[in-house]
C-alpha cells in the first residue's frame, strides 16, 4: 500500500486492502461461474457449488502463495479448497488478467463512490458557504493587486463551479474505466465465447470491454487518473486562495482553529493555514499520477508488465489522497471562520480607488476624451495614493469632473451596491448549470 | 509560435497565427457591440459601424504596439482608427480579458475541428486495414513473447478502439473548453449586464461561462490538455506496435517506403520505421503539455497572468503536434506494407507450442489431474522446444495424449481456424459500440 | 524553432539558428578531416581543401534538401560543391550521427554560455541589493503569517545562495553534456580508430565520449535538462516571492514600472508584479521539458529516433526560456523599488507580539515553569490580539512578568536590533561559501 | 510509508522506519545540547544529563501524541520524560524545523548509503557480464533493424558507463542535500548563534546549511530527486533492452528462470521477462517523483508547509523504490543467461547484408564514383534481400565488384573479427574513465 495512513480513509483504506482484492477477484470468479452455468459451458451443480462454497482464509492464502511466490495461483488454490469437486471449474477457460483486470475495475469503482461522495460533501460544503456570503463584499483581486469589489460567495461560485464540473468528469472517468473483460490470452475469446463476458458485466454492474487484448487498454486508466488530476488541480486553486486570505496582511478568512490546540496560544496571530497547505501539497501528489498514467498506456503487443508495478503505487495513492484531500478540505470550507469586517477594511484600505475605473467610463461616457479622462483621474488618483485624501471627496471636489458627471452619478459610482448589483444573478445561474440537487 | 514548423499543417499554422487570432477577437468585440445594440447598451448606429468597419491593418497594429508595447491596446487603436465616431462604443464597458479568453475559446474551436479531422482520418485508416486483416493470422504476444494466435484486423482493432474513445473525449472537453465570458474585471458584471454575455455566446457558437473570475476558469483547459494527453498516448501505443512488428527480426509489417527515398537503396534491410519513431517522440512532446496545464488551474485570487505564457507555448505546440502526428500516423497505418506470410512463418516459428495451453485444458477436461496434465505437456513442450519434433506430432505420438484425447479433438486444438473462431464477432462488437458511421 | 520569439534574446535565437547548427556540423567534418590526416588515414592535401573550403551557401542547400528530402545529406553536398577533389573525404568513415550529435553538443555549449552569463548578471543584481539591504528590517513569515523579524538582505541571500548552487549545477551538467562522438555506425569504430575521434574533441574543446552506440547516450542530456529544470525552479520562487511582497495588502517592494507604461497610470494602486507572474510562467515551461528529457534516456539497442524530434522542441524551448527569464529576473532585481517604510510598518503591524517566542524563552530561563510561562504570554498576546495595548507595555505592566524579566532585558528582547544581530555574519557566510568573485 | 513493501528491502524499511526517523530527531537533540555546553549555552552538565538520558519509548511518544496530536511535541515531551531536571535544556532555543530538516538529512544520507551500494552491485555485475562477453559477436541494431555487428560485451559497457555516470551524480545530489541548519524559526539565528549550527554540523558528518529560512532550501532535495531521476532513467534503458533482447524471435538473452517457477514449466517458451518489466514500471515511479520535488522549491516567504506531505510520499517511495530497482537488475544482469549461439545465428541472418556499407565504402575507396559504388550494392544486395544468395559470394562473383576490390580484402570486409577489431579499445578505454576500482 502507497498511499499514506496519515491521509487515508478507513473506508479507503478498507476498498485498497488485500482483502477486499481478493473479494472483487472472488465475485469475478463467482460471476464468471454462473454466466458459464447459465451458456451451458460447466454443470449448474458446480457453479452452484462455486456460489456456494466462495470464500478463502487469508491465512491459507498467504501460507499457498509462500510456496509458489506467485499471488493469483495462492488465490485460487485457497478458494478451491473451500469448494470441494467443483473446483475443476473454478476460472475454468480463464486467464489470470481477465480475473485481475476486472477485479481492478471493481476497486476503482468502490473507490469512485467513495471519492464521488467526498466531492459532493465538499460542494455541499461549499454550496452552504454562498449562500451565506452571497453578498459579503471584499475587494477582487488581480494579480494580488486591488482591482474591483466582489462578494465572497462570488469567490466560492467559481470554485463550487469547478468542483461540479470535476463531479462531471469523474462520472465520465468512472463511467470508462468500469470494464469487464473475460477474453482470454491475447483478447481473442479462444475458449469461453464472448456471451460468458457479456454475462459476467452484467452480473457486477460493469461496461463489457469491446476489444480487450491480455488486459483492459490503458488509456481508460489514464483518463481515470487524468480526471483525478484535475480535480486535485481544483483542490490546489481552492485550498492557495484560503491560504492568500489568511495571510496576516489579509486576515479575511481564518482555518478554524480547534480549541486546545497547542503551538500557538501564546501566539494569536500565529493561526497558521495548515490544512490548505498541506492541500497543496496532497494535490501535487495526485496530479504527479498522471503521467506515469499516460505512460502506461503504451503496452508492447498484447501486453506487457510495466503497467502493473505502476498501477499498484498510483491507483491506491492518488485514490486515497485524493478522497482524503476532498473531505479535508469541506472540513476547512464548512468551519472556516469568515472576518467580514476585515474583508470590509480590506475593501476600503485604498479610500476608494478601487472604483477608478468606473469613474474613468463615467467620464468618457459623459463625453470627455479618453486622453483628458485619463489625465482628470490620473491626478485625483495620485492624491489619493499619496494619502492625501478620499477619492470620492476629491473628485466631488473637482469642477472638471462635476462639469460631466452629476453628484448623484458619482454617488452611484462609488456605490457598493450598485457594484455587485448582478453578483446574485451569476450566482443563481451558477446553480441553475450546476444545481445543488444533482449533486446531493 | 512554439509549434514546430517542420510538424504542423499549414491550416493549423493558419489557426495559430497572429491574424487568426486578431480575428477571433475582432469577431468577440463585433459580436459585444451587436449584443450591446440588442439591449439598447450602445446606439444600433454605433454597432452597425462598428460591424461594417470591423478590421485592421497588421502593420498599422505591430506599429502602434511598437508604441504602446501593448498587443490588446494596439489591436483595438488599430481597429478604432477603421471605425470612425463609433470607435467609443468598440469595446465598451469590457475588459481585455473578455476579448483575449473568449477569442482563446475560439481558437480552441478552431484547433478542433482540424485535430478531430485529422482523427477521423486514422480511424478510417485503421478501419479499413482492419477489415482487410480481419482475418489475417499472426501471433499474438505477451510480454514479447508468442502466446497464442489472433489476427492482424483484432489487432489493430484494439487502436480503433481507443482512438474512438478519444474522439468522445476531445468532443467533451472542447465543449468544456469552448466558452464565452464577458464578465468584466473580476467576473461581477460591474457595467454589463449578463445578458449582454450571453447574446455574445449565442453569436460565436460558444456556452456561457456560469461563473468566472477575470478569466474562464483553467479547469477546463487543463481538461481539454488532458483530452490532447490521452490521444497522444494512444498514438505512442501503436506507433510501437509498429515499430516493434518492423524490427528485423520480426518484420511483419513495415511503414512504406518512398521510392527514391536515399540512404537505404544499396542495404534493403534498413527501412526504418522512423515515422513510428518520430510519432513516439512527438507523443512526449503532446504528453508534457499536461503538467504545465495542471499547475495553470492555480491562479491567485481573481486572476494571475502566471497561466498565460504557459499557453501561449503549449497552446500551440499541443495542437499542432498532435493534429500532424495524427495525419501522420493515419498515413503510416494507409500505407503500410503488411506480409502476412511472414505473421504466418512467425506464427510457425514455435512449431505449435502456443497451442500449449489449449492442450493442458483439453487433457484436464478430459479427466486428467492438473499435475498429471502439466507433466504430459511439458516433456512434450521440452522435445519441441530442444527441436526434436513438432508439437502436434510428438503429442499424436504420446500414448498418454490419445488415452483422453481423440484425434479428431486434437486436430481442433490445433486448428488455427478453430482458435481464431471468435474473432469476427469481437470486431463487429467493436464497431458497433464505436460505429464507423458516427465517424465519419 | 519552438522557443517563443517573445522569451529569446537574440544571442540565443542565433544560436539555435539553422546557420549555427550548420556551422557547428562543419566544425566537426572540419575537424574530423584534420584529425584524419594527422593519423594518416586521408591525405594532408584533402584535409587543407577541406579547411580551406569549408562553407555553404544556405539557398543551395535547402535546394538540395528539396530534392534529397534528407538534410544531412543536402548538407554534405552543399559543402562538397565547394571542395573540389577532396569532397571524398569529406565526412570519410563518419556516420550521420557522429556529426548530428557531437554539433549538438557544441550547440549545447554555445547555449550554456549564455545561461551561464544570465546567471551571473542575476546573481551580481542580488548580490547589490544584499548588500543595499543588509540589515533593513522587515518581518519573516512563516505559513503567511507573520513569524519574527529578518532583513531583506537576508531574503534575498538565501535565493543568491539558491542561484549559486544553480550555477554550480549548470557546469557539472554542461561538462557532462559538451562530449564528442565519432564511433560510426553502432559506436564500434569500425572503420576510423578512436584516435580520430580524441583529436576532433580535443580540437573542439570537448571531452570524448567514453563509450556511444550510434548516438552520445542520453542520461547526459537528461542530467542537462534536470539542471535547467532546478534553476528554474529557483525562479519561480524568487518570483513567487516578489509576487507576494507587491500585494496590495503588503507592499513591501514593487516591480519598477516603466515611465508612460499605459494601463495604470489612471489606477496608481494597479502596479502588477507582471514580470514575476511571468517568470512563473516561464519557469513551468523549462520544467516540462524534464520529464520529456528523461523519457528519451531509453533508446532501443544502439539508438531509436524517438529523442530527436524531442529535442527539437525542448533543445531551444529550454535554453531560450530559460536564458530569458534569468535575464527578466535579473532586471526586476536590479530595479525593484524597496518600500523598506512600508516593512518597518508591516513589521510593527501586531504590535510586538513577533516578539512573544522570545519572552517566552526568557520566562522559562528565569524560572518559570513552561505551563507558567505560557499562560502569562498568552493572556498579554490575547490582549495585544484584542487590540487593547502593545506587547512591551502589557508585559511591562504585568508584575508576573516583572518578577522573572527585569526591564533590561525586556527592553533587549524587544530590541529588534538585538533580533537581527546574526545577520550580517549569515550574509558574511553566504558570500564566502558562494563567493561573488568566483561568480563574476 | 508509501513505498511499497513488495518494492522495499528491510534495510530501507529500517531508514524510513518512525524508529529511524525519531532516532534520527534524537540525534539532532544530543548533538545540539554537547554543541551548546561547548560554547557555555547550556550547563556541561545539563548536556551529559541529555547525552546519557537519550532515549525514548514509542508507545509512550504515541501516547502522547493522541493526546496532544502534535508528533514533534510528543516526541520531545517522550525525550524529555527520560532526561529529568535536564530536560529544560533539551532543543533549548531550536525550533521544530531544526530537527525536523536535519533529521531529514541524516535519512537521506542513510538511504544514500544503501542506494549507493546497490549502484555498485549493479556496476559490479555488469562489469562481470562485459568482461565475459567483451567479444560475443552480435548485432547492433539502430531503429530496431540490423546496422552492423557489435559485442554483447560493448552493449554492456554502454550501460555500464551510464550507471557510473549516476554514481557520481548521486554522490553531487548527495553531498549537497545532506547540510544541517540550526538558524531559529526564520533563519535569523536570534537565540543560537551559528557556531552551535556549526558544531552539529560537525558532530553529525553534515555540511552547514549558509543560508536558511525556516528551512533547508528545497532546490537541494530536488538537485537530490533529479539524480535519482536519472538513474531510473538507466534503469528502464537497461531493462527496455534485456525485454528486446528476449523476444521470441530474437531470443538472445533470458532473464533467469528460478527451478520449480510456476506457470510456464508446460510453455518452454513462455519465459517471460517480468522482472525487467517491472523494472521499467519502477522506473515510472521513481521518474514521477521528479516533478513534486521540483515543485516543492517553490516555499512561500520564510516557509509554508506544501513541500511536507509531499516529501512523506517522495522520499520513501523514490529511495526504497529505487534501491529495490538496482538491486533486482543486478540479479538479472549476474544471472542472464546469454544465447551467444542465438546472438551469431540472428548477427547471420541477413547473409552478410550488414557489411554492406563497408563494401560500399571499399568501392568509393577504391575509385567507383558514389553512384556507381551504389548501384553496384545494391543489385546484389537486393538478390540477397530476395533469397538469391549470399551477400560474400554474390560479391565475389560480380566483375565489377572484382575489378575494385580484390579477394584479400573483400574477405577482410566480411571478416567479423575486423569489424569488431577496435571493441576491446574501447571497453578498456570506459574502464579507464570509469575505473571499477573506484567502484567497489
Amino acid at each position: 500500500m502507497t498511499n499514506h495512513p496519515r491521509y487515508t480513509t478507513d473506508e479507503m483504506a478498507d476498498v485498497w486492502s488485500d482483502k477486499t482484492r481478493f473479494e472483487n477477484m472472488l465475485k469475478v470468479e463467482v460471476a464468471a461461474a454462473k454466466s458459464m452455468a447459465d451458456h451451458g459451458i460447466i454443470p449448474p451443480d458446480a457453479a452452484d457449488a462455486i456460489v456456494n462454497g466462495a470464500g478463502f482464509d487469508m491465512k491459507r492464502l498467504r501460507e499457498i502463495e509462500g510456496e509458489t511466490r506467485h499471488e493469483t495461483i495462492a488465490f485460487l488454490t485457497a478458494v478451491k479448497e473451500n469448494i470441494g469437486d467443483a473446483a475443476r471449474y473454478l476460472h475454468y477457460g480463464m486467464t489470470s488478467s481477465d480475473v485481475l483486470d476486472t477485479a481492478l475495475s471493481l476497486q476503482l469503482q468502490q473507490s469512485t463512490v467513495l471519492i464521488r461522495k467526498a466531492l459532493i460533501t465538499l460542494l455541499t460544503a461549499l454550496y452552504s458557504q454562498i449562500q451565506k456570503h452571497r453578498t459579503t463584499p471584499c475587494i477582487g483581486r488581480s494579480h494580488g493587486i486591488h482591482a474591483e469589489p466582489t462578494t465572497f460567495g462570488l469567490k466560492l461560485a467559481g470554485h463550487y463551479a469547478a468542483f461540479a464540473r470535476n463531479l462531471a468528469r469523474l462520472d465520465v472517468a468512472a463511467k470508462e474505466v468500469c470494464v469487464c473483460q473475460l477474453s482470454g490470452a491475447v483478447g481473442t475469446f479462444p475458449i469461453l465465447p464472448p456471451e460468458i463476458e457479456e454475462g459476467v458485466a452484467d452480473a457486477l454492474g460493469l461496461a463489457v470491454e469491446p476489444v480487450s487484448t491480455q488486459v483492459i487498454p490503458r488509456d481508460r486508466h489514464a483518463a481515470y487518473f487524468s480526471a483525478l488530476a484535475l480535480i486535485a488541480g481544483s483542490i490546489e486553486n481552492l485550498a492557495t486562495e484560503i491560504r492568500h486570505l489568511q495571510r496576516t496582511e489579509v486576515l479575511e478568512v481564518e482555518e478554524a482553529f480547534r480549541k486546545g490546540q497547542k503551538g500557538s496560544s501564546a501566539m494569536p496571530h500565529k493561526k497558521n493555514p495548515i490544512l490548505s497547505e498541506n492541500l497543496t501539497g496532497l494535490a501535487r501528489i495526485v496530479r504527479s499520477t498522471v503521467v506515469p498514467a499516460l505512460e502506461n498506456q503504451t503496452l508492447w503487443h498484447e501486453r506487457d508488465m510495466s503497467h502493473s508495478s505502476v498501477e499498484r503505487f498510483i491507483a491506491p495513492q492518488a485514490m486515497a489522497t485524493l478522497e482524503f484531500a476532498l473531505l479535508r478540505l469541506a472540513g476547512v470550507v464548512d468551519n472556516l471562520v469568515v472576518h467580514s469586517d476585515r474583508m470590509q477594511s480590506n475593501l476600503d484600505a485604498l479610500h476608494g480607488l478601487v472604483f477608478s475605473q468606473r469613474v474613468l467610463l463615467a467620464l468618457s461616457e459623459g463625453g470627455a476624451s479618453r486622453e483628458d479622462a485619463y489625465e482628470i483621474v490620473q491626478r485625483n488618483a495620485m492624491k489619493v495614493w499619496n494619502e492625501e485624501g478620499v477619492f470620492y471627496e476629491l473628485l466631488a471636489a473637482d469642477p472638471d469632473v462635476m462639469a460631466i458627471i452629476s453628484q448623484e452619478d458619482l454617488k452611484d459610482i462609488f456605490d457598493l451596491e450598485n457594484a455587485l448589483k448582478n453578483i446574485p444573478q451569476v450566482i443563481d445561474r451558477c446553480f441553475k448549470v450546476y444545481p445543488v440537487t444533482e449533486v446531493s
